[in-house]
């Protein structure tokens, strides 16, 4: 019945009678002479109706934004002065020579020509869709999944489905749990990943598997989080960190070549160590020129607490960070850096501008250079490589405070003096530490069943606080595309680390037996890892939020204006789940 | 590292070294030679450790069934006695050359030889999966849901992704339930299928949805349901039942060739009230060639009440199946099939044997023979087509009981007299009755989004048990494939069905007010269809069980024997989702 989607009729139809389907973007009466942009989601089309045929004419004339027609006509070449050589469609228009309305539309109740709320946006999600920007959105997310998953089968990958209703995890407070009707008085939970499921389709020999598949957290919602999200998950075995490395590195960048025509060449690697000290995070974004450059020992011996302190602490660090031409910043400027590394547990934000890198110390200019011998400065300038209008920020605290501090200015400096080279600076984070201590206790930094480097179950445990695990992270402008590991396949190993993270025996066969049992039996070495993958069509499409690439989001409070869900429950169903709900005293 | 899959190492490879990983398989001691049988996904290999090298030998004689091996050896022909065609690799072994055990296996709990209980079988699925037959079960599903992608992503098709957690159903007693931590005792819905969603994409204008989906309903579990399940769901705009039925009739045509070299051909369509009558069921499996057939009409004036009370009653039915061959039923056969045909409601199963039939009355043997006349039993041979050796079985009743009896009666006698022909016997059963009547109350036999065939919202208010539906189902081999329909696009029309279904206004406000109002939009036409995807790769692969054709399935009391799920909540969970579960006097 349709010739083709309007937003394919070229010039190549020229001459060709075409029918079409499509939504009234826009309609203008121009004396007499109707013009309308006709949309489908592949784009638009100008229709003109004319009246030489007044009985089209007249029902030209009753079209509103939003209506859904039928329509049929002549294509024709645009006069002269009207060609759009943007558009596909740009050069031709049609002329309406048949046209039936499908279904009227009220005045919609979100104006596409300014911003409306989150709110508003979801809860018509369905016009909000209608948009070319957002449904554009979705067929690149389609494509994205589709050029994945062929990239993966053809490398022998098979998609295998896992459960969605399944046991609480070891980070259970997160779980969505869902009542069992058949098993009054217990619960599923929702997967937040299908870790253990894909390392068990490891142990049962399907040698690689991967999923796109949703996954779920039920936590305080920060500014780009949502309940359930995409990811794509893989899992090997007989591969090591290298073999899954370059296999999903070369899926991304197959990705970036096909879809945007971009080449990203061989991602580099850094240890999380140096990560986290040039950079400030592991997840450096390296676009971003600034580093962070260590200068305690420089300061052990001045008369300034400030540095001092933390110089001489084997816990402290004296870091800066040089921003060429912010020598220009004002002193509210300053404070208001100042109050940002606040934020993150800074005191305060030491600086010095060059004036003039030619002049020594007569050159600089700071309340602090009462404190800095000539030598020290001197020292500082070569060191950072400042230049005439650079300034230099210190942080000079604990190392957690100044790394964390500095990491989180750097960025923020980066964008503010517009610093950032490059589209595209993806690299490897590598070389994790096994755990990180948080009071006194100490927890996975991946998850229980990441393998060590190198270690002995003996080893690892006599020195869990050094351990590096055989972990990698993929990270692409500040972002972390995804992550994995080298897992656990030896059953004294996997004891070994539930025994430092402080489960028991019998917590750990409570929870993990089946784990346990299955490396009994000939378990494979295996390695995986798992894709965000709504934050990676959010930076190849550069929408603002992972909400802008998924069709039906929830907002913040995990709420879908949309349907109103959540919502109260029929008494009745949760007589039959043999649960109530418990009013809170407010 | 590998050299390839053991399953792929053939006479090609022959005087290479390879390099192997995977699994014993079996281990054979000959006189001092070792053979193994060395297992990946992708196949089985002979291996052979040879006292020559015994260095390797002595490892090689440690191993035990389900070891995980690195094995190297050089690819040699086997000999000539040895030689097995039918595997790909059986004309070759390789020579043992170097063997590290990666991983002991303890005595499985499963015996491979002999049945295995199903509670067993799930709690060591990840060994039953290492079972050959059901490993190449979940490759060939991977292999469908590949298949079935590149097809409708070739037709425009774009995948898109619906929320998990929604809001609860019309058919909310099915619903499984999920408490909401941030709305107290409020609940999501994980929804029974995307049917909203996906209409609401192509109001959106997403033209044409597909996606392969988990779907959830919490009911008392049959033979073969499953809590999770996985429909291939579609939607499109603009096209009409014979739009959708000739896309995805080309999709699974296409499939069966591609996978099964089978070739389908169109399939034939039949009413619902052609299905009914002559199969006594809405999904009749072709390749039985019985058939009901109605003979009312030549009994109503019989001295039999049994006959002539239904066959004078307008909601009653007589019909007959004829059985070829079925004269050799003993009395105890034709009781049983009379006990069989009770379950169904029959309170009898009259028959008439045909012992010759150019005796005419003489011929036959029946308790029923003197009620009837010379005339109508000549009538009933001619009318059924009798022939020496057949029997013809009455049912007599209520049309309801009639159909459903006969129609279970029909699919047992096809298989006990193996009367099947042919392999794959599709078909689509259209012109469904948009309404069932149960108790006086009407139903939407397909759901209340389903249009009407060629009614006005008057029309349909106006005699709503005669309307049909424009709804179509796929069956194959008695199998329902998949289901779908035109939905309505039109408010009034809308409304119309939810009146008929005594929802009221307020109701149909508060469960479907965003539907109603999405339709005031310029909703376009869309009509669309939902596979069962286990059901499908079950008939494809002949497994007895969609659980067969699933990694990690539930019990069918919903459980998992694997992970002990589901299992009782941490009570500070249950209280930061303000919930309680309630004890019920057992």
């Amino acid at each position: 019945m349709r010739t083709d989607y309007c937003g394919n009729i070229d010039s190549s139809y020229t001459g060709q009678t075409v029918t079409l389907y499509g939504w009234v973007n826009k309609r203008r009466d121009l004396g007499g002479v109707i013009f309308i942009d006709l949309r489908d989601r592949e784009g638009i089309v100008q229709v003109v109706f004319d009246p030489d045929l007044p009985d089209v004419l007249e029902v030209a004339n009753t079209l509103r934004s939003e209506f859904c027609v039928k329509l049929s006509g002549k294509v024709r070449a645009r006069p002269e002065g009207q060609i759009n050589k943007d558009m596909r469609t740009g050069e031709i228009e049609i002329l309406g020579t048949a046209l039936e309305v499908i279904n009227r539309a009220e005045v919609l109740p979100l104006d596409w020509n300014q911003e409306n709320s989150e709110e508003q946006r979801l809860r018509y999600r369905y016009l909000d869709l209608r948009r070319p920007v957002m449904s554009q959105r979705l067929m690149f997310r389609a494509k994205v999944t589709a050029a994945v998953r062929r990239y993966l089968e053809e490398d022998g990958f098979l998609d295998i489905e896992t459960p969605i209703l399944t046991k609480a995890t070891p980070e259970g407070a997160r779980d969505y749990l869902v009542p069992s009707r058949t098993h009054k008085g217990e619960f599923f939970a929702l997967p937040q990943s299908p870790q253990l499921f894909k390392q068990l389709l490891m142990m049962s020999g399907m040698d690689r598997y991967y999923q796109i598949v949703k996954c779920f957290r039920d936590e305080d919602l920060r500014a780009d989080r949502q309940p359930e999200f995409t990811q794509i998950d893989l899992e090997t075995t007989f591969l090591d960190a290298d073999g899954v490395m370059a296999i999903t590195e070369g899926m991304i960048r197959d990705l970036f070549n096909k879809m945007l025509d971009v080449e990203l060449g061989d991602f580099p690697r850094m240890t999380y160590g140096d990560a986290m000290r040039r950079y400030g995070s592991d997840k450096p974004d390296l676009r971003n020129p600034l580093e962070l450059v260590d200068v305690a020992d420089l300061l052990k011996d001045v008369d300034f607490k400030v540095f001092s302190g933390p110089a001489n602490d084997a816990k402290g660090r004296v870091a800066v960070i040089k921003v060429p031409g912010g020598a220009s910043m004002s002193r509210k400027q300053i404070d208001e850096y100042t109050k940002f590394a606040g934020i993150y547990g800074a005191k305060g934000l030491a600086w010095i501008k060059v004036n003039d890198d030619s002049m020594g110390q007569d050159g600089l200019q700071s309340p602090i250079l009462k404190f800095l011998s000539d030598d020290i400065t001197t020292s500082l300038v070569e060191r950072t490589g400042a230049k005439t209008g650079d300034i230099l920020l210190f942080g000079a605290d604990s190392a957690t405070v100044v790394t964390e501090a500095l990491g989180a200015l750097r960025l923020k400096l980066g964008e503010d003096f517009e610093l950032l080279q490059g589209d595209w600076r993806p690299l490897w984070v590598v070389d994790f530490p096994m755990f990180e201590e948080v009071d006194g206790e100490l927890y996975a930094l991946h998850h229980p069943f990441t393998s060590p480097r190198g270690l002995s179950p003996e080893a690892l445990k006599a020195n869990p606080v050094e351990a590096l695990s055989d972990a990698y992270d993929m990270v692409l402008n500040g972002v972390e595309l995804g992550g994995g590991s080298v897992r656990i396949h030896d059953q004294a190993m996997q004891s070994a680390v539930f025994s430092i993270l402080g489960i028991d025996e019998e917590e750990a066969k409570n929870k993990f037996g089946f784990l346990l049992d299955a490396l009994q039996f000939g378990a494979p070495p295996h390695a995986g890892l798992a894709f965000g993958l709504d934050r990676l069509v959010m930076l190849m499409t550069g929408a603002g939020s992972i909400r802008d690439v998924m069709a039906f989001p929830k907002t913040t409070t995990a709420a879908c204006p949309l349907t109103s869900a959540p919502s109260p429950a029929n008494p009745q169903q949760l007589e039959d789940l043999a649960i109530a709900t418990v009013k809170k005293p407010s």
